[in-house]
């Protein structure tokens, strides 16, 4: 069973290479301004976007290279399977963020912060945020509580 | 360009068709056990979940149909882009819920709460939920503000 994606657009960042990401959206303060440029086919799909002051992007890690189940985080001391991680290198590798959304600089180009990944990824679908199910500020973080990147807002 | 995924496991909820499925994950109160089955060869990728939460599960919407890129909702009067809501018919229909985490029932059966997807939902990834990067309570909620689900918790 196999299932096909094709990208809706792309993501432009700053960060040319995968070495140069930071660990998560949050890290690099303040968080630099990317964009997401979408296809011109899909621009009917973006009607009533505006609205929302944070979306989730889900995009193809096209650089995250193959899978690895499990593997020791350079800020661990342990070996961590890859669903407690947030690791490119996934079975099927499509990231996700939660980006502040600070409008439209063209018919189909959003701007956007709090992404980490490479320029020119490959983007497959966009979502609006809803904090009445996707927010839970009290979750606790595992393994990973000890590396949480604080929050500035 | 295309990408290619294949599932990682399969979603057990109380739903057998797209219709009986609830609006969200958080309509049904209280909400019902769901099980997350992963495949065998999968579970070395799950050392270190236990301490999350809550979690960020991906799936393949299979029932979805055709995409539409703008419909009017049935609870609303005006015509939506797709990228402005959750609706199950898109471009990539990727599912993407924050469940509560409830711990294991057998090695690589996950107890989760807060899915509203149909029963035998192909599992994609499963992401650990990350207050410090992906909890916005506050978010604006744009033309869905008037229709969000009450939280309970």
């Amino acid at each position: 069973m196999a299932f096909t994606l094709s990208p809706i657009g792309r993501i432009e960042t700053p960060w040319a290479t995968p070495a140069e990401c930071p660990r998560n959206g949050r890290q690099a303060q303040p968080a630099p301004l990317c964009r997401v440029v979408m296809e011109a086919e899909y621009l009917p799909g973006l009607e009533g976007v505006e609205g929302f002051s944070h979306l989730l992007l889900l995009y193809w890690m096209h650089r995250a290279g193959v899978a690895r189940l499990n593997f020791t985080p350079p800020f661990d001391t342990r070996r961590r399977g890859v669903f407690a991680t947030r690791a490119p290198f996934r079975p099927n590798p499509i990231g996700l963020s939660v980006v502040a959304f600070e409008g439209f600089e063209a018919p189909g180009v959003l701007r956007v912060r709090y992404l980490d990944c490479v320029d020119g990824t490959p983007l497959l679908d966009i979502k609006p945020y809803l904090p009445s199910t996707d927010a839970e500020p009290g979750a606790s973080m595992g393994w990973l509580a000890p590396h949480a990147t604080p929050r500035q807002d």
